[in-house]
């Protein structure tokens, strides 16, 4: 006999701007279900054995098979390892935290349809259309309760826990959320390996049962890293079903809350969540009313599907920002690529065994003559962004504390507002601004998060001061305080103080190292980027694998835009280190199609000005490509293949098109049917030529003009590690 | 063949006004020696077998046997676990961490004696005169040097070791410091236990050979609690040698670094420093230059000696405050005692299961009756300190979050400026100063430290706005980051952070919970108070010890003031609190005592105003008393058992004299040679009535004027747990 009731009273709800009704009378035992828009995914619920379990379908296919859903309490289990739990239960059967004796007490179902305009992204305006199905647990024998909230789009699922504030479910502290997902089958998993602290890997394809083998192998470069088991992913986690549906697993509006991992289990094929742990080893301290962070799983029938997706921006709060004129889209160059390639240093001196912020007096050090961050060296690059219309330029290492920023566990590091006796803040500023163009901030933390606290509002007030409009922050090496992980509830509470202490001092956020972004730029677009993955920088730390940027769009960047840094001419990192051996693993057209396939409203061109010089004519595709765009066309798309977006500039009639290649030489093909009909229009094509690789030839491109029209299919030649990008516009 | 050298080379030294240069020439393998400027004590430093080792005597006795010197590091030893040091040494022989295999390198002696004058204290101008003898040791084979300072006073030894910058000794990790205080036998040591998260113990008064058990047995009552070992003891510890002499350890001038414990080893007695661990088990992490705090050895005949010096604050850095014109003692009452006792509450309402600070709606709770910081009742408060001169009032609970603050572990549990709706702060503002009467700002942390430093610039501003001049800090429960201790190296560098950024706003700052001080006030004196004690909050806890206030000037207030909090006129808890079966174990008069026995620049009358106006005669002693002294006079000591001190009042021709009694009946003698030769004064006699016991007759008191000179000895019977409190003024 299962104690069973349901609460049928139908509450009002309130119906916001473009939401309707649905009530459904649920009978007694009836499995819950709801239906996206369409009616082409579905979702049902059922409590079995006191325990919540869901599935979902996509066109009558099952795509995650009955999975549970719950969380185990600490100080309500009788044994802290979770991996007991089942044998726990066996012996108990009595209740484990959230995870069992649950009775189904409510069930509610809201439509909702609106369209928002977000203030920067891939499109003008974003359609926001689901189906909700609310459901309220009870525990009898606790007498308290949770809900779980499903929100069924045409292109996924979203669901989330909802902890109501009540006298017995007042504080509880998370052990682990063990919400799972039963995949269908041992289909193809791309992954990266789940780590505490970084999400700076290649991704591998490989078979779910594939992974633990894989996994076991990967190496750990990273200057802090945590795995913590070897069938751990991270998410976004992209997945092909045997029958060639595109599958991806990600979360949603990640606030007060743990970084979702996940563990497979392969043996049965399912994957359960695993969240990053605090310093205690607790997975998250939760004061009701509370929600999780919501759990998206991603559907669809062409990868291009995965693409277009908007639900995880759409189960973001809408903008908490009233005023936004502020925040603006940038294109920019930066002293960086330099220090990180290594022709030049971060620091100043090597007069000093450490530094003592305040105390070293840096004006009597003797300067080892390789600081980029000198005063001629970032006037150069402001003369170069003025020259090309770029709007800003970033400088890394201009602040004392430098010498010793790293491997020490170092609290004091910075101050964020002292520059290097080289580096002229008041006179850079003038410099800039006189050319019209802005500088933009930078704050390493070297993970030293209670010092970054102290000085944020210092540091913000600096920006304020002399107008710098945006930050890349970092977070490199282990975490202070010791033991805390990059991806825990208190790091990430961390991240969203910084972002929302930004907005009021109108600052746009680019957080490097930071946890990998949940669509939260919708709610906080002053968050305009984040890295969260392996960037461009790893060309110079060995090189990247030629097929990574033809991944990152499947799945780093669908919780939100990456500061990927693209636009790497010179693949010699000989020429500025004659110690290194590293290579760029791109053709020059390939760091040209990522302004097109990797959105960001924050792009970067990351060579050296002379590099760019030396290839003028190619630049021309950076100088001339926008930050801001009206639509995205998903064209082709074959992740760890290739991929080949278009898109088109914002309020202007100019279109854009990328094509990113991995390893082996294609020929994309582009069909212009986007463009609008009966009118021709000129397409500058910028071509790996047919000899290019990014290995032997990669400077190898051409570059040809072409009439076209709305009817035009372009057969571009795309090299190994290669790709092609096009601009087109009206023809005069 | 030990591989030995001296670096003779005569260094010139910066001379400070007056210090004076003693350059000793060692001879080759000779002991270091060092004797204080009277010749009394002497100070012994020798290497044996590569390892530092000092003694001490006094007069020629041994107060300190041979004890070792030394630092473990982390990673420079094979085990982690220090306990396993000898042992390893024995099979390696090697170098391990800071421990061993030193050769002196260099010896240098200077004389320093200056008079400084403290912007409070006991006396207006204290003397700082020893005798110096700095030690350079290098470890050849890892070609790294420190440094140990000696500096040998009349009154004491302290010692520190000096870290200085070099390339290989850049930053380390303290694994523990292993400094050694071989005690003259099984003598008598006044203790509590050691403890990494309070210090709100009783003292015991037992043979170092009896702590182990009694420690074992001691209750840990506190809200956080951290005990290490059973043979682990706090600092100031007191101790009496079997010749008489009186000995205290402690330590001076913690900053930046761990507090020290010490640990005994009861088969040899001998002490070992014992440091508190951060968060990951380490007991420091250290960049060069740096120095550690001072361990100092206090030596005096008698138990006054103890008392009489200030070798605490001497060993710490003169003032860094340039303008401490805004730095003022105060004496004050507040709304505070009512809540301790139980007859009201720090919070507003029962409506909610927990509160979110900036989204809970107080506006429309239902009061529950009992908020002690509403309006009309500060009103009162204020009415009293300005009708009886006080300068000061305290609220606590007078902003929002009181219904949940501790035990949740809760992150986010106070903004500091959010009033709740009864508590008008700025009407109470503009009522005090038109009263004459300074508010006195109350900050409860609730141990979550981020928060705090989060919003302490916002606090102080607040501060600023409503000229509150100081503020009552507190750190109640376990600390976030969990796991964190409250006496850690990462805690101490919080609490120097709030008192340095305090003096930037000119706010004093009063920090309850905190670290126990070590005369850092000398330096900072805006940090006007400490509890790091058990405070009078216990007798309403169920009642302190009838002579813990015996104790607390021999050993806690070593360091530092303390807000005791005294003047509890009324013992019955109950009245209060019907359901309290607590008493406050002292008689009115050893209240008043308190006032001269227990010196604060900062002093609360706790009780009630009620209960100051059923027993006003008594108060006027209260009334009268100062909080700023020209100069002491330790009349009559002995721990444990009674002390009886009397004080000059500042710029003034008034002396009070204090005697705090225990357990025991006695007759104090009040000998009143400090005053002025040929003169006639008034004494007003507060004593206890023959009949008057702690328990049974608490507020038996006689109240009689004589007249005295400097010849007459004032014989005043002081009941159990009683005491009497003397005004003297000059007879008109």
């Amino acid at each position: 006999m299962r104690n069973f009731s349901l609460n049928r009273v139908m509450k009002s709800v309130l119906c916001v701007l473009g939401s309707t009704w649905l009530a459904v009378l649920s009978p007694v035992h009836a499995i819950e279900t709801v239906e996206s828009p369409s009616l082409n995914m579905k979702a049902y619920f059922d409590i079995r054995d006191g325990r919540p379990i869901y599935w979902l379908l996509h066109k009558g296919d099952t795509v995650i098979r009955p999975s549970y859903l719950g969380l185990q309490l600490r100080g309500e289990h009788s044994r802290g390892d979770f991996n007991n739990y089942k044998e726990e239960k066996t012996i108990d059967n009595g209740i484990t935290g959230l995870m069992n004796g649950f009775v189904l007490t409510g069930s509610e179902r809201h439509r909702f349809d609106e369209t928002w305009q977000p203030v920067w992204g891939e499109e003008r305006s974003i359609r926001n259309c689901y189906n909700e199905m609310l459901l309220t647990l009870k525990q009898p024998s606790k007498d308290r309760s949770i809900q779980i909230c499903f929100r069924l789009y045409d292109d996924g699922l979203g669901f989330r826990y909802i902890f109501p504030q009540q006298r017995n479910l007042n504080y509880f502290v998370i052990e682990e959320e063990h919400s799972e997902f039963a995949m269908p089958g041992d289909i193809t998993a791309y992954w990266i390996p789940g780590d505490y602290d970084t999400q700076e890997y290649e991704y591998t394809r490989c078979k779910l049962s594939e992974i633990r083998g894989i996994q076991e192998k990967t190496s750990k470069a990273n200057l802090s890293t945590t795995n913590f088991s070897t069938t751990g992913v991270q998410t976004p986690v992209l997945f092909k079903t045997n029958s060639g549906k595109w599958l991806n697993i990600h979360e949603a509006a990640l606030v007060n809350y743990s970084c979702m991992h996940l563990n497979l289990d392969d043996q049965n094929m399912v994957f359960t969540s695993w969240l990053t742990p605090d310093i205690d080893g607790t997975k998250g301290h939760i004061q009701t009313d509370a929600v999780s962070p919501w759990r998206v799983i991603m559907v669809g029938e062409k990868a291009q599907d995965i693409l277009a997706s908007r639900i995880v921006l759409n189960l973001n709060e809408p903008c908490k920002i009233s005023d936004t004129s502020w925040i603006k889209p940038m294109k920019y160059v930066g002293v960086w690529w330099e220090m990180i390639a290594g022709s030049a240093d971060w620091s100043y001196t090597w007069d000093f065994p450490s530094i003592h912020i305040g105390v070293t007096d840096y004006s009597k050090a003797k300067p080892h003559g390789r600081h980029g961050a000198n005063t001629a060296n970032v006037k150069r690059y402001i003369d170069f962004a003025a020259k090309y219309g770029f709007d800003g330029v970033l400088v890394e290492g201009w602040n004392i504390g430098w010498e010793d920023w790293f491997g020490n566990e170092k609290d004091f590091v910075y101050d964020f507002v002292t520059p290097y006796p080289d580096f002229d803040v008041e006179g850079i500023h003038d410099y800039a601004k006189s050319k019209g163009v802005k500088m933009i901030m930078h704050h390493e933390t070297s993970g030293a998060i209670r010092n970054y606290e102290r000085w944020l509002d210092t540091a913000y007030q600096f920006m304020n001061k002399y107008e710098y409009p945006a930050v890349k922050s970092g977070y490199v090496g282990n975490l202070l305080p010791r033991g805390e992980h990059h991806y825990s509830q208190w790091m990430n509470n961390h991240y969203q103080y910084c972002v929302e202490k930004a907005a009021k001092y109108h600052i746009m956020v680019n957080a490097h190292e930071a946890v990998r972004p949940t669509g939260l730029c919708r709610t906080w677009p002053n968050l305009i980027g984040n890295e969260s993955a392996q960037g461009t920088e790893y060309q110079a730390f060995g090189g990247s694998a030629p097929n990574h940027t033809t991944m990152l769009p499947f799945t780093r960047l669908i919780g939100g835009p990456m500061d990927y840094t693209p636009g790497i001419f010179e693949n010699d990192i000989r020429k500025f280190n004659p110690n290194s051996t590293s290579w760029c693993n791109t053709t020059l057209c390939n760091q040209l199609s990522l302004y097109v396939t990797m959105y960001s409203p924050l792009q970067m061109a990351a060579d050296i000005p002379e590099n760019y010089e030396r290839f003028r004519d190619a630049f021309q595709f950076i100088v001339d490509v926008p930050v801001e765009w009206d639509e995205p066309y998903y064209l082709e798309a074959e992740p760890y293949e290739y991929v080949t977006i278009a898109r088109k500039q914002k309020d202007t009639d100019a279109w854009f098109v990328g094509s990113t290649n991995g390893y082996d030489p294609r020929t994309a093909t582009i069909d212009l049917s986007f463009l609008p009909a009966g009118k021709k229009y000129v397409a500058t094509i910028y071509a790996d030529a047919k000899d290019a690789h990014y290995k032997t030839n990669p400077q190898a491109y051409t570059i040809t003009t072409k009439t076209v029209t709305s009817k035009t299919k372009l057969k571009l030649f795309t090299a190994a590690g290669g790709g092609c990008a096009v601009k087109i516009v009206p023809k005069q």
